[in-house]
C-alpha cells in the first residue's frame, strides 16, 4: 500500500480550474433565470416559509413534555418539575406559534389573499394546542398501555416509551392531527412525514384514531386521510388502509371526500393486510388475518382468512412436507 | 409578489399576549399534577435514565473500531492505529459502562429493589462487549463477504461496508445480542429500534443468527425475539419471521416462550415470506419463495413455491398476455 | 422513590478499574493485530476516503440549489438570488469536486492501479453535475406535478416539495444516476442508501427513469439497477422491481447483464406488486393491480389483477360478509 501512487492530494489541475471559473458564471445565471418560471418551483420573495428543522425541533421538545423526564438529558429533580415544564410548555408554545404563523402566512400568499389574521391564527392554534397537552399525556399513556398488553416482547413501559416505533408514530399523529383539524396548512404533512422517515409509518394528519391503538413493528404501515379507527384496534407492520384506485380525471372531484375505511372497536388486523375504500367498514371485534386484501365491508365479531394458498413443495425426497 | 400584504412580522397581538399570560400558568400546573399519577407516564426522580442519544453515539463508536478507517474524518496512519484504537475502544467502555449501570439501576428503581450492585453489574458489562470486539470483527467481515457473493449489484466490500441496510443492522443487532444476553434491560432494545429506524430492518436483540447472513433492500424485514437462524442465511425484504397471533390473555404465559421460527443453515427467503410458530422449522437449504405465508416446518433441502397465482388479464386486444 | 438505595453515582469499584487498567491494553492490541488481515475489513493507509456525512451535506446542499427558499433557514431574497446561487453552487462544486477524487482515488487503491488522473476525473465529473443542474431543476418540477396530478391528499406543490418522501427519493435519484453513469465508484450508492434510510424507497442509482414519475407512500419500493422506467409512471408502496433469483454459481455473470424489468410510459403499478426478470416488459398504459407477482411481458394497454383470493368468513352469525 505505501507504494500506491496517488494524486489525490495535489488540488485542481490548472486547466480545469480555468474551466470552473469559466463555467461557473453562466451556469448560475442560468440557474438564477430558471427562478419564477412556471416550470420551475422555488420561494424566493419576502415571506419566510416553515422550517422543517424547526418542526422536527417543536415534534422533540413535545416528547419532552409528554413524557416528562424519559428524553432528557438529566433527570428532573420533583422539585424543579413545575420550572422545568413552565419552561418547556412555553418555548414550544412559542417556537410552534412562529412556525404556524409562517405556515398560515405563507399560504395566504400562495392563494393571493391578504393576511392580515394570520399572526393572530397562528398564535391561536398554538395555544389550543398547549391546551391540549395534558389529555394527549393521558392518552398516550393509554396507547402505552395498549402496546404492553399486546406484546409479549414487551418489557416494561420504559422501553414502549424508549424504542417503540409505533408509539412514536401515534405521538406525531396525535400532535399533527390537532393542527389538522384547526386548518393549520404544511405543518401537519411535515409533522406526519418526519414521523414516517423515522418509522416506516405513514400515517395522514388527518387520521381519526381512537384510544390504546397499537401499531407492531409497523414499516410500511400507511394510514389514509380519511380513515376511521375506533377504540384499542391494533395493527402489525405492512397495513394498508388506503383509498381505491383513482382515475386522473377524478382526483381533484375526490379531494374533499372519504376515500379511506372505517375500522371499528377491538378489530385487530394482521400484517400486510389490505382493506381499501371509504365505504368499507370493519365491524367491531373482526381479526383480519395476514395479506387478506378486502375492498368491501364485514360485519362485527367477523375474522377474514385467507384461505391458505396452495404452495408447491418440490425437491425434496422425504415424502411430506411436515416435519 | 412584492405587493402580497403580510403582518407576519408583527409579533404576538395584545390580546393574544393576554391570553397566553393568563393561561400558561395553570396549564403548567395541569401537566405538573399529571406526573406521578397512574394514568401517565414520566421519570421524575433522584435516578437517572439510560439517553437514546448516549446509545446511538455508542454505536456509532463501535462501527468506528469493528469497521476502522470506515467511518472516521481523516484517513488513520498505520503508525497511529494502536493509539487510535486504544482511544476509541476506551471511550467505548466508559460510555457503555455509564449507559448500561443506568439501565440496571434504572430497572432495580422500576422493580423497587435495591441496587448495591448496579455499577459493578454495569462495568462488568461493558468489558464483556470489549472483548467480544475481535471476535466481532472477523463476524461481521464474514457477513461483508456473504453481501458480495449474494448481489450481483455489490460492487466492492467497501459498498457493503458504506451503504448497505443490512450490514448496518446485523452490525448493531450482533453487539445489542451481546448486551441482551448479559441481561442488560432497555438498551439493546434502544439499540434494536435505532437500527430498525435507520433502515427498515427489525431484528429483536433477543434473536439468535449465525455467521455469514445477509439482508438484501431490507425494509419491512421483522425478525422476531426468539427466532434461530443459522450460518449462510439470506433473506430479501419484508420477510417476516414472527410469533403465530396471541389471544389477550396468553401474553403474560408466553413472554418466556419460543414463539418465532427456526432458520436451519443455507435456506433462502425471498421478499414477503411469512414464517411464523416457535415450532415451525425451516430445514437446511430449504428455498422458500416470495410472498409464501408458513407456520408448519419444512424437511431440508425443500423449495417452497406460491403456486402462480391466478391473474386476470384485461383491456387488452391481443390474445396473449405474453409479449 | 426517595427511599429507594442506588449506588448508580458512586463511581467505578476498585476491583474493576483494575481488571479493566490490566484487560484493555490486551484488547486493544489484539484489535490492531486484526487490522490488515484477509478476515477482516479496515481502512488503514495514507489514502482518505470518502465520507458519508460530507456526501449527505452534498445532497441536502443539492437540494437547496434545485428547490430554492424551500430548505433554507430564512427566505432569500430575489436581489440577492444570484449571489445566494454562486456561493451554494461553488460550494457544492467544491464538496462533490472533493468527495469524487476521493472515491476514485480510493477505487484505484483498492484496484491496485496508479491514479494520476484522478483528481482530474473528480474535478470533471463534478463540473458535469453542475451543468446538470438547471435541466434537474425542470424534470424534478415535473415530478412535483406528477405527484399533484395523482394523490387527492396532496394539498399544495409546497407539501410535496416539503415532505413527500417520493419526491426526495427521487430527487436524490435523480442526482446520483448522474454519477453512476459517470462511473464514479461508491458515492452514488451512498447516496442512494442515504435516501433508502429516510423514505424506505431503495432505487438503485444505476436505474433509469423517465419524466414524471410519482411513487406514493413508497415504504418498501425497490427498483433494481437494470430497470428501465418511462414517462408518467406511478408506483405504490411495496412495489418490487426486482431480479429473479440467482444461484450463487452465477453472480459473477450477471453484473453487467440487465437483470430488472422495462416499464413503458403511463403504466401504474399498485401497492404490493412484484415485477422480477430482465426480459419482463411491462406494455405501455398498462396498470398492475396490488400484490400481483409477474415474471414474463405483458402487452400495452393491459389490466393484469390479482382473482380475488379466497377468503374465508368465521365467526359471525350474520349470512352475508356484506354488510
Amino acid at each position: 500500500m505505501a507504494e500506491h501512487q496517488c494524486d489525490q492530494d495535489y488540488g485542481l489541475p490548472e486547466e480545469t480550474a480555468a474551466r470552473v471559473a469559466a463555467e461557473m458564471p453562466p451556469l448560475v445565471k442560468e440557474m438564477v433565470n430558471t427562478c419564477g418560471r412556471e416550470d420551475c418551483f422555488d420561494h424566493i420573495g419576502p415571506v419566510a416559509i416553515p422550517s422543517h428543522a424547526a418542526v422536527v425541533d417543536i415534534l422533540l421538545q413535545a416528547r419532552r413534555i409528554l413524557f416528562p423526564g424519559y428524553f432528557t438529558p438529566r433527570q428532573i429533580d420533583p422539585v424543579a418539575l413545575e420550572y422545568y415544564l413552565g419552561q418547556e410548555m412555553t418555548q414550544l408554545y412559542a417556537a410552534l406559534s412562529q412556525q404556524i404563523v409562517l405556515a398560515v402566512s405563507h399560504d395566504c400568499l400562495r392563494q393571493d389573499r391578504a393576511c392580515s389574521q394570520c399572526t393572530l391564527r397562528g398564535h391561536e392554534a398554538a395555544l389550543v394546542l398547549i391546551q391540549r397537552l395534558p389529555g394527549l399525556r393521558r392518552v398516550l399513556a393509554m396507547d402505552v398501555h395498549a402496546a404492553l398488553e399486546g406484546d409479549p416482547a414487551a418489557k416494561s413501559a420504559d422501553e414502549v416509551i424508549f424504542s417503540y416505533p409505533g408509539l412514536y408514530a401515534v405521538s406525531v399523529h396525535r400532535l399533527a392531527h390537532v393542527l389538522y383539524e384547526l386548518g393549520v396548512p404544511l405543518l401537519p404533512r411535515i409533522m406526519s412525514e418526519h414521523a414516517h422517515s423515522r418509522t416506516g409509518i405513514d400515517i395522514h394528519p388527518g387520521a381519526d384514531i381512537g384510544h390504546r391503538f397499537f401499531i407492531d413493528h409497523g414499516t410500511g404501515v400507511v394510514i389514509g386521510e380519511t380513515t376511521t379507527i375506533g377504540e384499542r384496534v391494533r395493527l402489525y407492520q405492512g397495513v394498508t388502509l388506503g383509498a381505491l384506485s383513482v382515475p386522473p380525471q377524478d382526483v381533484e372531484r375526490l379531494r374533499h371526500q372519504k376515500r379511506h375505511p372505517t375500522i371499528e372497536d377491538d378489530v385487530i388486523i394482521y400484517s400486510g393486510a389490505t382493506i381499501l375504500g371509504g365505504e368499507t367498514v370493519i365491524g367491531a371485534r373482526s381479526v383480519i388475518g395476514g395479506s387478506v386484501w378486502l375492498t368491501e365491508s364485514v360485519p362485527p365479531d367477523t375474522t377474514v382468512l385467507l384461505k391458505a394458498p396452495e404452495l408447491d413443495y418440490r425437491g425434496n425426497r422425504s415424502a411430506s412436507p411436515k416435519r
